[in-house]
């Protein structure tokens, strides 16, 4: 399949067959992620591949008891990294000033592009993946459960597996809904009606406002998906985390 | 080219010819760009492809005067951005909760993976890509060109066109020194030894020592490349940025 069409392709896959992903597919999925642009190529991120079903276990307990990170054969969490780097300074007489919030997010993209090159490549290979939010809102039980050091923090997790069904392309808003041109152009109360309308005409936008008893959609995602009580709470331990593994020393002393 | 060779190929591009990228291959790489997983499908993120060569180079003054972000055909600055989803709450009688670290996070993860995408598919077209690490380091300046609005911060930038030059694969550390397996295993030193010995030993290392007049290879970064200071001050500039753009709200109030 073109590359493109790959992409275009992409579904997210949350039930997986039994099957075991060959070594050699693992590693080449892997290798592409380690060819993905790094801030000065310092590749200042890890990757860690949890195949033990018991770690697996204490791993789905913090997902929120997602089924699909108790099946997928593989899961992996990747890491903002500084940690690696910052041994290697020290064992060459060099000091490291990467105990701040803009070291945090240079190697949190480092990660994160790591993991979207990890996805492609996995769809390449008729593998499924689903990324796991929940991994920044329990970012602490999962430094305990992978043993994370000081300096390395999970940013985003994969699961990976053989399909065990096709869930079918998700919507997208138009694409010029989120492109814009020369520089930004604030949105209009018509745009956004535009914008989101074919949105608010599907089939399961009628069946979540039933569910959930709500108006509209945009009600499901304010007060049940994503409420400010959570949000508020996942930003004070997210902000925490970063503390504690290093990462917010942002005076010069 | 099969799409992990396209990957495992992948090398930032500098130099660009002055040749302009077709309206629909443009097209097609925005939209590999909004199939990337996205958290909860609610697409927090916009891409702003910037033409004019005025903008440009105002952009440029911003990336530190890197002379690739005049000369080439596109730049792409990818947002975080939680005012279109704000704005459709508000006019759907639903109270967003997204003004905090954590939505400004998830948003930043989104523009991320659709970033990659879109590099993918601009190197699957035969152009040449290199991401920008001066977004966030100068997001306040870009705030002001590209008129970004609150609830928007600028996470990374990319430059597109076809590749004026052929700059080889960048070296990376070896596979294994990225990968951990079931949980993390700190480095010892002589892990450390192992693992940036190939890169130690290279040609370039050696000039870069010579140029920077440094002992090794770890000074370079830490005493030249990415200060403590500069990484400080940067640290500095970007939380306030989340503050003024309106994604500092940490506390239930």
């Amino acid at each position: 399949m073109h590359i493109v069409e790959t992409i275009l392709n992409h579904k997210s896959i949350r039930s997986f067959k039994p099957d075991i992903i060959p070594a050699e597919v693992m590693n080449e999925i892997l290798a592409a992620g380690s060819r993905a642009s790094t801030t000065g190529n310092m590749q200042v991120y890890s990757v860690v591949v949890t195949k033990n079903q018991k770690i697996k276990n204490q791993l789905w307990e913090s997902h929120f008891k997602q089924e699909m990170v108790k099946q997928a054969p593989v899961v992996l969490t990747f890491c903002a990294d500084f940690n690696r780097f910052n041994k290697w300074c020290k064992v060459r007489q060099a000091v490291p000033g990467y105990d701040n919030f803009l070291s945090f997010f240079t190697a949190a993209i480092d990660a994160l592009l790591a993991a979207q090159n990890v996805a492609i490549a996995a769809e390449a290979h008729k593998l499924g993946i689903c990324y796991l939010g929940t991994t920044t809102y329990m970012a602490e039980k999962i430094i305990d459960i992978l043993n994370l050091p000081k300096f390395v923090v999970p940013v985003t997790t994969l699961v990976v597996g053989y399909p065990a069904n096709d869930p079918g392309l998700t919507d997208r808003l138009p694409l010029h809904g989120v492109i814009h041109n020369e520089t930004y152009t604030d949105y209009s109360t018509e745009q956004i009606d535009e914008i989101y309308s074919e949105k608010e005409s599907m089939e399961l936008t009628r069946q979540l406002l039933k569910e959930n008893n709500k108006e509209t959609l945009a009600q499901v995602f304010t007060d049940n998906r994503y409420t400010k009580k959570d949000n508020v709470a996942f930003s004070q331990a997210l902000l925490s985390v970063l503390k504690k593994q290093g990462f917010m020393n942002n005076e010069i002393v």
